[in-house]
């Protein structure tokens, strides 16, 4: 059978219903005989189960939990799929564990809770983390998300665990690194270059976030969501917010709050990018620009070639889309981008 | 080194250091190279999660729900320490996740929660359930318990998994099993045997009704707590349970709601067990007994030879307390014990 286009999508439900999953529980440590359970369960666990009750600190000591990680979705937010609840997402969380593993040798747990709600998503991985050495919360709608991670990070010393949002901070990290190391082939300074962010989602707006921190300006960003470039006349955007405000100022609604901070950092963006005022659509944010990030619509053909085309000198340009990127890397290549990823 | 009898609490520190613990996620399907996880994660894995989205049961062919057991705790009735705190906890979840694998290839995952709200136990169960196939609550403290079990057995069409209580089912089905052979053994039938039940947790309340659905009699059956006998002359259990229904009455807290379900099963045996109405302590539960179950506090001493002796001839003796039981099983060989474990 020869290998095509469509053979992972195939051969995807055949593998998931052979081996029923794709992780399982292994001992860390040999069990020799029944004996080794004296050491390991009663009467031997007692002795670090009592020491960690007098210095807590010691769990990482005596239990998995300095290479534990809970991975948390509600399932809102699911690859391309989108709302496809805990049960549907469990698939795909699972793969996450794996890719942990293979990769890190991190010990990751998909937990797929039963719960959309905010506040109950917040309980959750409050109970949650005695056990685990981070959270990585997973698949979690904008702007729910963004209210969910403010509030555990805000809690960070009482949970004495990090909690990371994978579709925010990991992307943006790994797109950092990755524009740090092209710039440096390309000899230009990260401080100097514009950088056109093609969508808003949360990922994105994490990009822009990171990019300003790492040494990137403000002005010299131009983000572009559905509706166009993102600037100071975007009322849509400024309006939400306030209504959203206004909202919660009647009556505390979970989702008047989980929006809240999701607008307020889009209408940031509006205010402190794009410092020219551009307006127009993707072609008119990629304008010379020296960088494209595009983490938007599965593609190809939502990035033109003429638009790379119309860039800077030694373009960088990441398509990030999943599972098409917005613009086929060959494409971005003859269209004269330097860097394609 | 000579082996002795403190050679697995001294081991138990030093292992558990070593190794960090004791479970890990292992991978349960080949991965041979990057191309797998085309198939594992994205695109392939968006099949079966359209899948599962389209018909939630298929959840069990293509994931590992179906053996996977939530090991869950809040850390207050661990092993024989008590409420030692959800971190402290771990070194004895993980042991259970190792004996579920090794033992009977089961992937338990141990969730140790920080709260011991009997609601919010229930509601982190709740929105857990998608991801497992079986909920294994352990090592949380009675009377709170039996409320948990209860209300999440009652919510089960709802959360589409069982949920189980280690140290009330789990115990009393190994008890259960083991008495019906040893009976088979000494020819004698569990419907006219009398038992004393020596200890009235929430193991050995459990012990007493599982012997009745398997064809005990109620009056045949006589249980001893740290203060005596039940009997119906026991006004300390009577009256806590009025006193827990008047505080419900007055306001709906949780703590009057969870004692309830337990001092009402408490409350039970004392009007339905011990029909010639003994009192007394364990000396006069065990006199002319043909079984003895005890499940109190750890030995040795706390059942005495002569009482062993005084028991009906073909006496079987399970003295269950951990780590050490009430009665060294030699000593109650000794006694005159036909059966002892």
């Amino acid at each position: 059978m020869a290998p095509n286009k469509s053979e992972p999508e195939e051969l995807a439900l055949e593998r998931h219903a052979q081996y029923r999953g794709k992780i399982e529980i292994g001992l860390k440590a040999p069990v020799q005989s029944y004996d080794d359970f004296a050491v390991w369960y009663t009467p031997g666990v007692a002795v670090p189960s009592r020491a960690i009750k007098n210095s807590r600190e010691r769990v990482f000591e005596y239990t998995n939990k300095g290479n534990s990680v809970a991975i948390v979705t509600d399932g809102t937010r699911v690859l391309g799929l989108g709302n496809v609840g805990p049960e549907a997402a469990l698939p795909v969380m699972e793969g996450k564990a794996m890719l942990f593993k293979y990769l890190g040798g991190v010990d990751a747990f998909p937990l797929c809770l039963a719960t959309t709600d905010a506040e109950e998503i917040i309980n959750a991985v409050k109970w949650l983390s005695p056990g685990f050495g981070g959270v990585n919360l997973e698949d979690i709608e904008s702007p729910k998300c963004y209210y969910i991670l403010e509030r555990l990070q805000a809690e960070l010393p009482e949970l004495g665990v990090p909690v990371w949002h994978d579709d925010q901070q990991g992307t943006a990290l790994v797109i950092l690194a990755g524009l740090l190391n092209a710039l440096k082939v390309v000899g230009k300074r990260l401080s100097e270059v514009t950088v056109a962010l093609v969508g808003a989602g949360a990922a994105n707006i994490c990009v822009a976030k990171y990019l300003r921190v790492a040494g990137a300006k403000w002005g010299n960003l131009v983000v572009v969501d559905s509706r166009g470039i993102l600037n100071r006349e975007r009322e849509d955007v400024r309006g939400r917010g306030e209504e959203r405000a206004g909202e919660r100022a009647g009556k505390s609604g979970e989702s008047g709050e989980s929006g809240e901070s999701g607008d307020k950092s889009k209408w940031e963006i509006c205010e402190k990018t794009n410092k020219e005022g551009r307006s127009g659509g993707i072609k008119e944010a990629m304008r010379g620009a020296d960088v494209c990030v595009a983490l938007s619509t599965p593609g190809p053909g939502v990035i033109k070639k003429e638009w790379v085309a119309g860039m800077a000198d030694d373009a960088v340009v990441f398509a990030c889309a999943n599972p098409v990127p917005e613009i086929w890397p060959g494409e971005a290549k003859e269209a004269g981008a330097r860097i394609v990823a």
